[in-house]
């Protein structure tokens, strides 16, 4: 288990990727130096067209942090919804809480003369360092020979991962609703996506989200499900705060997704934006957080976040993305990707040649912010900790507007509450023999005249076709409004303009 | 002149490109609405999966910057070599020098909550503007309808523009020594490079650099001269400073080559990382810099930078690649496309699907520095001024120990004397009969052993075969130095390894 498994990777990785190399033409090597060659001690470069760090007009940076979420923004605590209650002490602090970031400073930090020159294009190595101690602390891969790689956030880290697996004419299963983007990455590549069913009623008594009932019968009758397809090379999941329908797959589900890859031998793309924002189960918002929702880093990594796929993983053929987008900041473009060094390798190449390195301001800053600032991994995930609170109280709130609503007692709604991450879906339950998608497009219109924003599922589908009886709800996220009074009043919108609707007899 | 010249690019946009589209899941339209639809005028948004930036742990950043090249860094000023000796009132201010980044602020500056959050793929839009206000000031295009977009950097740039022209089978055309990365994007996107002879020759009396007559000739039989190939659908050209030989074309040469591409209609790339830094002729280095060595930002313009392939195109077939790395700092990952609208169209639609926007750490940051500290465009240039002085001594400084060589007097040296960048080109002259290219790989084993780093110029060319006569010179720059004695020391061990290689019978 804690072995490279010797799983051979060669039937996963494009022939694309694997055929791109890359060398550097000021890289030199000592083939074909003759006898008794001896390279300088301490050579002086004339080489490398690099300007010095002297002519970079920065001299050194100094950030300036806050201690929790919303502590210096929460102009409107109407529900008192901030952590700030309990922080008593450093509400109080007025001085500046600050990272300075050096022009030249020790190797355990990032300085503006490594991060802001030319870099590798892995990542800048303290960096690097944290992402993999990182991934060990949190959900260690079950083989040896994995590595980490930067990348300039999820997006970028998708594309490089259809790069590395798909070839014209590859087949790649999706959640049959998930993040569209990712579509546009497998045309890039020539990939064929398949949607798989997902379960989302409810009532089935059934674990919501991946359908393992489907997708294993669709991968034993593979030929006469989809004649003249190529078996799938890899299955991209959400598992965790899926994005649009904010289930999360239990653990069991998860190994027996694998056992099913290690079956018909494909790989996992595991996009893992929201999983750190693990939410309890949906209460009536408190006045004031609890102190106890405040967990320890030990039971939080224990108890309160779901394993991820590389913890079963004894092949090496899961990819994880990973991004610090929504637990620092989407600007910073920076994130990174666990997988094997097989996969690891090519999407290097990739890299040489297609995006270059990642910004190194942005690694600066993340770097200096959690070492010198959190303290490392355990500093990091107790910041995580602060976030998680406060998305659950977010959460709370707006799925409080509709559980009090007239429309969710008179049933026009159903609503999975999400386990993670920062998307609910809410159904709109039509009686029978409704043109639903109709209705829906409709609908959409009055909550634009409501005044509130949602996404229409049928957006987020692979195949609308596929999906058209599943695709009856909305997504709807608490994590873009400024305060607890906007999330109040979005929620009430929503529901205004349902009753409204249906009040209407499902016109405009 | 000054109007869109209604030239179609239908012939040199790539079919890939062109079919490339992106509409994003959560935008919403008014097709379809029903009779009397109207947006709420201050709708909420449940809709954007964006944190909202009170989830950002940053309030506010300093930017600590210096006032000229190596004010902080200059530890060994042997040869009075920093700008220092002329800001006598800033050297002695000991206060920090500092912009100020906020959490919120005025639309002229870019803010955390703006530029850390998700952010358009063309670039955030007080950057966009600098781009624009620049170029016009600088290198203003002869027609009217081009625009600008942020790139991740000149590699990324390079890589955007192969792919937005090139499809498989389309030729590009390549000075036969350049910056050989973009070989790779040629690659990827399936083009042919064909490399054009450069005059290297400085006996020939004729321009250094692109040999405009093998080019017009080439063009004017193609069909015999490259049979089976395609007519050429790019030129790709860095025509300031050139990478790795440091020429310069002259502004008869640009329309020259200008009225060619209108004659068999291809495009032009112009990379430009170094054009900023245009270097007075070589002198003996000085102790101190003189006073007139600092231009006026309007004398500059005029007389000492030579004007863009921009400023003489009618049509919109230039596409221009500038970078951040050289002027500000490479790590930034920061620069910019200066195209006709239909070019940075495709290109944006490449960026949406495969790698998404630039850092918003690195537009922040500067942005900030540009518009609040230096003033906006002439205070930029007026820091790149102070650069261009710096890096003249520098080059003055290593050309200095070439001329006054053993090996230089002794005829063993040719040396093409930079006109703008960060690159010399030195030749070895063997004597007729010598196999030039295995002693030239052998003397740079001297080199390493002497303790300096160069680059073999055989190693940036196109097509080894092809180049084979002119390939014998490396390129040295004077970027990477930390100070001015190492450049001094570092051309030493040049020359001492040449006389060294020489004294030995041209062995080891």
């Amino acid at each position: 288990m804690t072995k490279d498994s010797g799983f051979k990777h060669e039937n996963l990785v494009s022939k694309r990727a694997d055929a791109r190399t890359f060398t550097h033409f000021s890289s030199s090597g000592t083939e074909g130096a003759p006898p008794g060659f001896k390279p300088h001690p301490k050579p002086l470069a004339l080489h490398w067209g690099m300007p010095n760090a002297g002519f970079f007009p920065i001299d050194s940076i100094d950030v300036n942090l806050v201690e929790y979420p919303f502590q210096k923004s929460l102009s409107i605590p109407i529900t008192n919804a901030s952590v700030e209650s309990f922080f008593p002490d450093e509400k109080s602090t007025t001085g500046k809480n600050t990272v300075t970031i050096n022009k030249v400073d020790d190797s355990k930090y990032l300085d503006i003369t490594t991060a802001l020159q030319y870099g590798p294009v892995a990542g800048l190595s303290p960096l690097l360092q944290f992402t993999e101690d990182f991934i060990t602390r949190v959900h260690k891969p079950a083989y040896e020979g994995w590595g980490t790689i930067i990348t300039n956030g999820a997006g970028d880290g998708l594309n490089k991962v259809a790069d590395a697996l798909l070839d014209p004419g590859d087949v790649i299963l999706l959640e049959e609703f998930t993040f569209v983007p990712f579509l546009k990455n497998i045309e890039n590549s020539g990939g064929i996506p398949v949607p798989i069913k997902l379960n989302l009623d409810q009532e089935s008594g059934k674990e919501l989200g991946l359908d393992l009932d489907y997708l294993t019968n669709l991968l034993e009758n593979w030929k006469t499900e989809k004649p003249g397809l190529p078996s799938p090379k890899a299955l991209y999941v959400i598992p965790t705060g899926q994005n649009p329908t904010g289930t999360t797959q239990s653990v069991e589900t998860r190994k027996k997704v694998y056992a099913l890859a290690e079956k018909y031998d494909f790989a996992i793309i595991e996009d893992d934006p929201y999983g750190y924002l693990s939410l309890q189960p949906w209460q009536k918002p408190a006045n004031t957080f609890k102190l106890n929702d405040f967990l320890e880093v030990d039971d939080y990594i224990a108890n309160h976040i779901t394993p991820s796929y590389l913890t079963i993983d004894t092949s090496g053929r899961v990819l994880r993305i990973e991004t610090f987008s929504k637990l620092f900041a989407p600007g910073l473009r920076l994130g990174f990707i666990v997988a094997h060094k097989r996969f690891t390798k090519v999407i290097e190449n990739y890299s040489n040649v297609v995006t270059r390195s990642s910004s190194g301001t942005s690694q600066l800053i993340v770097q200096n912010v959690i070492a010198k600032k959190f303290g490392g991994v355990d500093g990091w995930l107790q910041w995580i900790l602060k976030m998680r609170v406060t998305y659950s109280h977010r959460r709370d709130l707006l799925l409080n507007q509709l559980f009090e609503s007239e429309a969710y007692k008179k049933g026009y709604l159903g609503v999975i509450d999400p386990t993670a991450g920062m998307f609910a879906s809410v159904f709109i339950k039509f009686p029978e023999g409704v043109d639903a998608q109709a209705k829906l497009q409709l609908l959409n219109f009055k909550f634009q005249n409501f005044g509130v924003g949602v996404v229409l599922g049928a957006n987020m589908a692979v195949d609308r076709k596929f999906s058209e009886e599943r695709a009856t709800f909305y997504r709807l996220t608490f994590a873009p409004a400024n305060n607890d009074q906007e999330i109040i009043e979005a929620g009430k919108r929503f529901v205004d303009a349902v009753e409204d609707f249906f009040a209407k007899g499902l016109e405009y």
